[in-house]
């Protein structure tokens, strides 16, 4: 039987996660039993939303909570054949079998890189297209704010916008990544938050106001925004990677959503199933269009997971951070 | 030509207002000229609202913004006679001419007091009515939280949540409100949060959760809501009186907004218009039946128009806080 590695939570990280509160683990694994399959993991995907997880439903002693793009190796379900490609949410794991449970067939387009089915048309896109479209209820032409906008859910919810002739304003942490936002993705103003004092940056960058600002952080962010609302603006809350180690950032300017009427909202992903063929169709179709671009930092080995999502809160990614496995 | 007194604003308060940011003016106050009327003022509203427009859109040395009930005592306007009752937002000022415009005529129920069309038949009651159950969407037998439930909104959002057969649980800031809060409206709890820590008292009298937080404090009393919401729960927005003299108090907890898909969104009473038809027919049977029960502080004589102002944010008053100007 295969040996396989898992990367496993060993005790509940105090702010920052280090790498000592990981652990790679060897596990037999078994032969596919009847209905079963064998799964190799190729790539895997590491988000901001697992911190918050490791505090609360990852269980320790256990994988570490994820998803990730498989290979069909050894079959014994009648709907699954050897070499197929599935999408699953089995956790940091080289190889595991599967009763199918949680698994979905990937018919990845030949004309697209099979990493883009982890951000721009996984769940990262589908965060930024639902929770802009939907909970944000975007239309034509607003004014936009979205925070950590060269990030993996941002950069796609801020060229959704421009698709739909917003003026959008993108926040960042970088000079570097300020200047892939402005030249390369053509935002309409960029904020390295770093580098000048965000409540003043924002204030001048959106002399419109904001109707829909796209919430990753939280904190000061948060509280920038709130006086630059429009009346029914509205604050689709997909993150507040502020939050996620250690304290909270205070947040003090929410009188601000009384008179302006501005409606603020958290969403997840999987809300959007039923978005989730015209978010492909449109997505697909942006990619191949070249109207949606996008970044990778891809680390090589399995056994990189952790150094993945430490890196991913000291901003070292540029873009979609994904672990690659196996080809 | 007879005189009228009005209150002024003479500068912006710090913090808290105080005596010397008001002045007693007198004025002169002119026949009504054609299409015109003069109004006399019997009660006026002092409420939470004003304190933010005292460092927004109040005009120093203009009357204090603010409504009330007054009588038609000349009339050169076809559509009102001597004698009618109106409703004003004219400002404190014990008389003015007006040509109609913000006036609506008064047909008060003799059964009721005239002073209720100040509270749970005006503006009070049709935000309570409207914050709750659209801004709120509250459905029947839902869990519900409300600050200063005792205070004029609160008071009636807490009831008309008892009506709707709700698990309510109030907060007010002295043992004498909570008293009556737990022995004459009969809420499910009553946390007196200046005698008990408010985020345990909360999770203890929110055993099923909260599906709705009738919002009128911010600050510490969000923070002991946020982790108490349920999936899809609502927080209808009325007021942050925490925030109004003074450094608002931080609010930590907003990433409980995420994964509960809780919304939060703000509203003023004018939104709720459409809906004063039904508001008037409901409120004056559930006031006629007893089921809304209330409390007035009425200060007799224009003059202490600041003194009540000052008070209502001193904890002074007992439910809604009125001036009683002339019979």
């Amino acid at each position: 039987m295969p040996h396989s590695r898992q990367i496993h939570l060993t005790r509940r990280p105090q702010g920052l996660p280090v790498h000592d509160d990981f652990a790679l683990v060897d596990a037999v694994v078994p032969d596919a039993g009847d209905g079963e399959m064998l799964v190799q993991a190729l790539i895997m995907s590491v988000d901001p939303y697992m911190r918050p997880r490791l505090d609360a439903d990852q269980a320790l002693g256990e994988p570490l909570l994820g998803g990730g793009i498989g290979r069909i190796v050894q079959s014994r379900h009648p709907d699954f054949t050897v070499g197929d490609l599935v999408r699953h949410g089995s956790g940091f794991r080289e190889m595991f079998v599967s009763d199918g449970k949680g698994l979905t067939k990937l018919h990845p387009d030949p004309e697209l890189p099979l990493t883009v089915y982890m951000h721009a048309l996984g769940g990262t896109g589908l965060t930024a297209y639902g929770g802009l479209l939907e909970t944000g209820a975007l239309k034509e032409g607003e004014q936009v704010f979205v925070s950590t906008a060269a990030g993996a859910v941002g950069s796609v919810a801020a060229q959704i916008a421009k698709i739909k002739d917003c003026y959008v304003v993108g926040s960042t942490g970088s000079a570097e990544k300020a200047a892939w936002l402005r030249d390369e993705v053509g935002l309409d103003a960029v904020i390295d938050y770093k580098a000048a004092p965000l409540a003043e940056a924002l204030a001048a960058a959106t002399p419109n106001g904001i109707d829909v600002y796209f919430e990753n952080v939280g904190g000061a962010h948060l509280d920038a925004a709130l006086p630059r609302m429009n009346v029914r603006g509205r604050v689709p809350v997909c993150g507040t990677i502020s939050s996620y180690n250690g304290t909270p950032q205070a947040v003090y300017g929410l009188f601000n959503l009384i008179y302006k009427r501005v409606r603020m909202e958290g969403f997840v992903a999987t809300d959007f199933a039923p978005l989730s063929g015209a978010f492909m169709r449109d997505m697909t179709g942006w990619l191949k269009d070249g109207r949606i671009k996008y970044q990778e930092t891809v680390l090589d080995g399995f056994e990189r997971a952790p150094e993945g999502l430490i890196g991913l809160f000291e901003g070292r990614n540029i873009g979609k951070m994904l672990i690659r496995i196996s080809d």
